[in-house]
C-alpha cells in the first residue's frame, strides 16, 4: 500500500494548495503526483514555495491527462462549479472551495454575489466534516466539499449542544482567525504586514459567507462576527450560548467527553486553549464552561485554519475516501513554540 | 499656568507609571515632580524605563513630603485602599488600581479575593469615566477611580443603547485585550514572548473581575469573556446586544453620533476599526451595526488600554479636577503603523 | 508666533507624510495646512489614515496657490527633482526622496536606476543631518534633503570614530529594519502580514541605494547590508568597525559621550538598546563596544524609522530653517510597551 | 526495524526535549519511552505541553531503569557533565547542552562561568554537525555532543570557503534569533511579550558564548554579535567575509553548490532566504553573495533554532548513531506561512 494513492493538487502555490503538499509529503500511503498552476506552469514549484522540500514542477491543469486518483482543488470560489464534471469521470475530487457546500443555491447567490452553475454531477456533493457526517457517506463520495475554517470549529463547539437538545436561544458565536485566512493572493494595502500587525479587528461584522453554512450544518440561526488577529495561523471560535436549565459545568464537560470519546483529532481540554496548542496539527481542542449568573455555556474551539480548517481536513477525509483509518499520515503534535 | 501644576507618579516603573510620565511631557501646564519604587528608589528612572527621555530620579514614598498636587497611585490592587488615608490630607488621589471602583464592598472581596479595607475617606471616592460621569462630579474629587481598561471600552460602547432603552435581553460582550494589560512584573511562563507570539486565547472565562465594574456602570448583567491578543497595546470590545424591536443601522450610527456629540475623545466611524488606529492616542473610536436576522446590535469599541484605557483617562480625570479642558495636552492622533 | 509657521504635506496619505502630520499637531509653533495627495484630491484625509485625528481634507498639488512656508515633499523618488523649480518661489522645501542626498548624479543613475534631471535651483540642496551637520547651513536652505533611514542611523554611530581618525579597515554594516521602511503603497505578496510575519531574512544584499549616501557623507566605502525585522518601525544599525591600535571600551564610550555633549535627540546608553526604546520618539540611542580578540569597535545605533529616520528628523530641521530650537514640539520619550 | 528504537528525553517540557517528542512522533523507526522532569515526575506531559498529542507520564530520572538505547539530555548546562558518566552503562547519549563541545576546558571555564568537571568517560565526545563531521565517527560514538544553534548555521556557512582556502580576513558574523532560543524556564522581565513584541535588539555584543564552538570547529577566530528577532522560532546568520581575490559570485555559488552537492539537508539558494521557509524542518537554505567594491562574501544562513540547530539535528545524528540514513522520520518542508 505504500504511497499507492495518487494526488493532484491544483493551485498549489496558495496557502491551502501548499499545506497539501506539505502534509502529504510525510504521509505513509500518499504522494503528490501533480501540481498546477496557470500562471507559473513549467516552473519548479518550489520558486514560488521556497519552503517545501520538493522537485515538484508546476504544470496546466488537463483533466484527462491527469496522473491521480484524487484531485484536490485549491481554488479561488467558482472554479470548481466551473470544473467539476470535467474532472469527475477522471478523479475524485476533494474541493476546498464553498462551491458545494450550501445546499441552497439561492443562499450561496446572496452570500457569494454570483449565480451557482449548479453543474449536472454523478451524485451529490458531501460535506465532509468527518466527526460530524457519517464515515461510511464520506467513503463513498465522489465529489466531497471541504468545509470552511470558521464552520469547523464552530460547529465541532455547537454539535455537542445542539444535539443533545440543550440550546435555548440564538447562539453568539465571537471568532477570530490568523491572517492566512485571506489567503496568498490578496494583495490590498489592508494585507500589508505594517496595517495589519500590533493590531485587532473585526471585519465582516453582519454578513460573514461562512454564516449560512454554520446554520445550515447546526440546524439553527447564530449571531456571527469574524476578527483578524495579528497572527498567521489559527482559528479561534468563543460560543455564547443561552442553555436549558438545569446542566452544571461539570455535566457540561463529560457531555462533550463522551460526545468526542471516539474522535481522533479532538480533544476536551481542561484550560482555555491558545491557537498556538494546535499549530501545524489536525487537532481541534475544545473548552467549555457554563457562566451560572447567565445561563449561558461558553464554549471555545481552536483550530489551525490551514489544518483542521483546510488541508488537513482535507487529507482526513481523503483517508476515508480511500479506505484508510482516518488518521494516517496526519499530525497530532503541534509546532510550537 | 505653565507647568503649574505638579504630579506624583507612584510605582512609575509599570507601564501605566511610565505613560503617566510620557504622556505628561508634552503637557503643557503639568509636569512630573516626584517618580516613587519601592523597589528601585534612588535610582534614575530612565535606567530601569530606558524609552523615557527624562532625568527624574525614582524615590520612596513619603506622602508628607509630597512635592504634588496630585498623585497618581500606579500599583497592585490592595495598596490604595491601604495608603490613601495617608496621602489625601496631602494631595488629591487619582487611583488607577480596582480598589475605589465598586462600591459593594462585598462584590469586591468575591472577584479580587480579599477583604476591602474601607478605610475612613473625607469624601467618596468618584468613578472617572468622563463621557458618562458629570464633569462637575469629576472636578469636585478628592479621590477619583480611574476605570479598567475593558469597562472604559465597553461602557462607552454600551450606554447609549443602555440610556436610550434599546436593550431587550443580556448583552454577550466577548472582548480582546493586547498583552500589556497583564502588566511588567508578571513574570510567568505564561506571558513569556514565545509562549503568546502567534497564538489567541481566552482567559478569566466565565469570572473577570472586571465584570462587577461593568455591571455596575451599565446597570444590568452582562456576559463577559476577556481574550489575549499577541499584540502590546489595545482593547477591542464587541458586543452583542437583543434589541428592542423597531431600530435598524442608520438609525443606530445616528443615535451613537447624538449621544457622543460634544465627546472630544469618541468618535463614531463607518468602518470597523482596529484596535491600533487609537494605539498611543486618547481616542475611542466606536462601530455600531445591525443584524436584522438575528435581531442584535453589534457594538465595537477600540481603545488603547494603556491611554484611554488607562493613563490618558487618568490626564483627562486630572485636567478636570484641576480646571482645565479635558483635551488639554492628550493626543488625538495614533501611532501609526 | 504660535502656530505662525504653515506646512504644506505633499503626498499626506502615505506613512511619512501622515506621520508629519502626527508630529505637528503637537508642535506649538507650526500647523499643517494643506495636505495633498493625487489620487484622493477631495476627500478627508481621515478616510484613508483613521489613525489621525485631524478634519484636514486632501487636495491637489497647486504650486502657486499653496498657502505654505513649508512644502515637506512625501513622495516616491522621482517626483522632487521634478518639481521642486515649481515649489522653491512660493516655499521652502524639506524633500524626504533620495532625489538631493547624493552629489554624484552618476552614482544616483546607477543605483536608482534613472537619469537625475538636476534641475535648476535657486541654491544648492542641503543634507539635513543635524548632529553632523552645521545648523546655520540648514537654517538657510532653501531645499533640504532629509536624510535616508538607514543612513541616520549608520553615520550616527560611525560619525564619532571616523571624525576622530580611529577607523583603520572597511566598515561592515549589518542594518535592520522594520517593515514600514517599505511604504504603504507596495502590495506585492513579498509585504504580506502572512508571508513576513515570523521570520527575518535580508534584502538588497550587495547593492542597496542607501550605501552611496553612507558613504558620501561618511567619505568611507563601506560593506551594507540591509535586513527585514517582523516589526513595524524601527532601524537597527550594527557596525563592525576595524580600529587602529590603541582604544578600549571605557575610552570609546566616553569618546561618544563628548562627541554627542550638546546633542537634544542623540543618547549614549550603556546597554544594548532595542529599536523599541526609542518608538515613536525622535532619539537616536548609541551603543558602543570594544572586542578586543579582534580589534573590532562593534556600534549598535537604534532610531525609529518614521521619526529620527524620516518625519521627526524633517520636523528638526524645520525647526532649524524656521530659527525655533531644534528640539521644539518633538516627542524624546518613547510608545513603550 | 519498525520503532524498535527506544529514546528517553531528559527534561521533556522544555523547548528542545519537548521538540524531540514532537518530531518523534512521526519517526517510522524510533519511539520515545520516557520522559522525564525533576519537577513534575508523575504528570502527564501534556498538562505542561497542552501542544503534544501524547499520553506520556513524566517520571524522574533513573539511570539504571532506563527503558531506552538512546538518551537525549535536554538540560542546563552543567547537567550532562555531571550525570553523563552514570547513563552511559545504559545508553549512548545525545547532549543537547554545551558541556561536551569545547576540547578547551579552560575556555569552557571562561565563558560558561563555571569549572568543568571533566569526568572519566568510556571515550571522547563527538561534535555532531553531520555535514561537517565524518558520518562513521558520528556513528560510532557513545557520547555525541549535538551543536549549538548559532555555531550550526555559522559553520555551515562558512565552511566551504574555509576549507577551500578562501578566506582573507577575520569574518564579521552578525547573527539573528528568534527568542525561543532563551528556552522556556527563563522568566525574566526582558523576555515578556510586552518587552520583546516590535522591538529589536542586539545580547553578549562581544563575548557571547558560541564564539569559541565557532571558532574550535572553523580554526579561525570572528567576530561575532547575536540579536534577538521578535518571532519564536529562526536563526538568520550574516557573514560579511573577506575574500582572497579571485573569486567572483558566480563561481561561490558552484562552489557551495558542489561542496553540499550531497547534503540532505542544506539547500543552495538562488535569493536571500526567509528563516521562515525553513520554520519546522531540518533544513539549512543558504545564500551566497560577493560584494565587489569591498571584496567581502556575504554568506547568508536560516536553520530553525529548534531543528536543524537543535532537536531535528539531535535526531540526525541518533539516526547515524542508529544506523539509520540521516534523513529518516526528519521533515524537509517546512510550516509557512
Amino acid at each position: 500500500m505504500s504511497e499507492s494513492i495518487r494526488v493532484a493538487v491544483v493551485g498549489a502555490t496558495g496557502y491551502g494548495g501548499a499545506e497539501i503538499v506539505r502534509l502529504l509529503a510525510s504521509h505513509p500511503c500518499a504522494r503528490v503526483t501533480t501540481v498546477t498552476s496557470s500562471r507559473l506552469a513549467g516552473r519548479p514549484l518550489r520558486e514560488e514555495c521556497p519552503w517545501l522540500g520538493t522537485d515538484l514542477v508546476l504544470s496546466s491543469l488537463a483533466p484527462e491527462r491527469l496522473d491521480a486518483d484524487f484531485v484536490v482543488l485549491a481554488q479561488e470560489n467558482g472554479f470548481a462549479m466551473e470544473r467539476a464534471a470535467e474532472i469527475l469521470p477522471h478523479a475524485r475530487i476533494i474541493d476546498l472551495s464553498a462551491d458545494f457546500r450550501l445546499r441552497d443555491l439561492d443562499v450561496y447567490a446572496q452570500y457569494y454575489k454570483r449565480t451557482h452553475l449548479n453543474p449536472t454531477l454523478p451524485s451529490a456533493p458531501v460535506y465532509g466534516l468527518p466527526e460530524l457526517v457519517g464515515h461510511e457517506e464520506i467513503a463513498s463520495a465522489r465529489l466531497l466539499a471541504n468545509p470552511g475554517c470558521y464552520p469547523t470549529a464552530t460547529l465541532l463547539g455547537l454539535a455537542p449542544l445542539e444535539r443533545n437538545g440543550l440550546i435555548a436561544g440564538t447562539p453568539v458565536v465571537d471568532a477570530k482567525s490568523g491572517v492566512s485566512g485571506a489567503g496568498r493572493s490578496k494583495k490590498d494595502t489592508e494585507y500589508l504586514f505594517s496595517e495589519l500587525a500590533g493590531g485587532f479587528k473585526a471585519y465582516g461584522v453582519t454578513g460573514h459567507r461562512h454564516t449560512p453554512e454554520i446554520e445550515q450544518e447546526l440546524g439553527r440561526a447564530v449571531r456571527f462576527t469574524p476578527h483578524l488577529v495579528p497572527m498567521t495561523r489559527g482559528i479561534h471560535s468563543t460560543s455564547h450560548v443561552p442553555l436549558r436549565a438545569g446542566v452544571g459545568r461539570d455535566e457540561l464537560r463529560q457531555l462533550f467527553r463522551d460526545f468526542y470519546a471516539g474522535a481522533k483529532f479532538v480533544t476536551v481540554v481542561d484550560a482555555p486553549p491558545s491557537t498556538k496548542q494546535v499549530q501545524g496539527s489536525n487537532r481541534c481542542d475544545l473548552y467549555v464552561d457554563f457562566d451560572e449568573r447567565t445561563g449561558m455555556a461558553v464554549v471555545i474551539s481552536v483550530i489551525d485554519n490551514l489544518v483542521k480548517g483546510m488541508a488537513g481536513q482535507a487529507i482526513q477525509n481523503l483517508n476515508l475516501m480511500a479506505g484508510l483509518p482516518e488518521e494516517t499520515g496526519l499530525p497530532t503534535s503541534a509546532v510550537w513554540p
